[in-house]
């Protein structure tokens, strides 16, 4: 039977510094000649970047807390059918920034869904397609919004400290009963973040092998 | 405590006379100076229009069941709360041209996805504000076809016959089991479908007063 390639998710509130440690990551997965493939969420095919956009605009009325959620699994359905799982049926390793953790911690955490809610949208979409391995970034809220204080901020990024503070909570809570998800102090210096980044994903190609 | 306004919805396949009968059910309602709201689906926000917008447009992906249920629903969860809701709390009555039913009819039916996940998002959407009156105008699939022939047809109205025959089975299942679904022979001429809309709308009112 050939190996299915493995699904590899970052997650983390905004500011944490997912996208600074993908190249660490290629870097371990090219030094074992291990075929990847990079993508993000929302979005990755052209129905779903048209939702992304949707998601992430500012409107004149109030975004309800279910069609965020829904928004974000209709793009998801997209890019598991159009580009996660053909890769991964092939052999190639996929890394994703953000998947369905984040709606549980955004979504369920943050805008008070039942994280059931979630749960079944997930097992609807992808429920043979769970991530193998999380790198789950974990930062204070305060340090993670100076870092991106830099950026323009979409409709998301611009919610309350309070917001995040629930989000980072619910990551901690599933960061705890999930053994897929490793935990990263991401407060320390990036040397020592990359670092530990790339343990993670070292010591993962090596169970695989 | 001040009446609520009632919600009735429109059903059946493409093509059947919906939009048709529109104006009878406004004219039972304004002969008993009823103030009324008439709407459709999917849309009826600045959002969800650009929801609707994506749903109906080709692609070229293939658009996955599970996205376009979560798009539908997206759309619904800012109709309900930005136009149905509140319309209804200050007894305004509320015409909508599909709604949930046309989602067990053509995702959970035509596209085979489990109605029990389309009533889960229902739940999640509108778990107060269900149809009170809901006609379903009842035609066979190759009459509705002939008759928006001469339309230009979208994504979905491209479907094929079985698609539709399996959409049209699930509503007239529901028609069987729901109390408030009304079913409506929609294959008489117009005078006779028309003068049948009018009867059902002037029975409803009349039992409300």
């Amino acid at each position: 039977m050939q190996k299915k390639g493995q699904f590899i998710t970052l997650e983390g509130v905004d500011g944490v510094g997912k996208s600074t440690v993908v190249p660490y990551i290629e870097h371990v997965l090219q030094s074992h000649s291990i075929p990847y493939f990079i993508t993000r969420e929302p979005g990755g095919t052209p129905l779903a970047e048209g939702i992304r956009k949707l998601l992430l605009s500012d409107w004149d009325e109030s975004v309800t807390a279910e069609a965020e959620l829904f928004l974000i699994f209709a793009a998801r359905a997209q890019h598991v059918a159009e580009v996660i799982k053909p890769r991964i049926e092939v052999g190639t390793w996929v890394i994703c920034e953000r998947f369905t953790d984040a709606s549980f911690a955004y979504q369920g955490g943050g805008r008070h869904l039942p994280l059931s809610l979630v749960e079944s949208l997930a097992e609807a979409v992808h429920s043979e397609y769970w991530p193998d391995l999380t790198v789950y970034l974990d930062i204070d809220v305060e340090t993670a919004l100076q870092r991106r204080a830099h950026r323009v901020q979409d409709r998301i990024e611009k919610e309350t400290v309070d917001f995040f503070e629930i989000a980072r909570t619910t990551y901690l809570k599933l960061a705890e009963t999930e053994s897929r998800i490793v935990k990263i102090d991401a407060s320390v210096p990036l040397t020592e973040l990359t670092r530990s980044v790339s343990n993670v994903v070292q010591n993962f190609v090596a169970q695989q092998q």
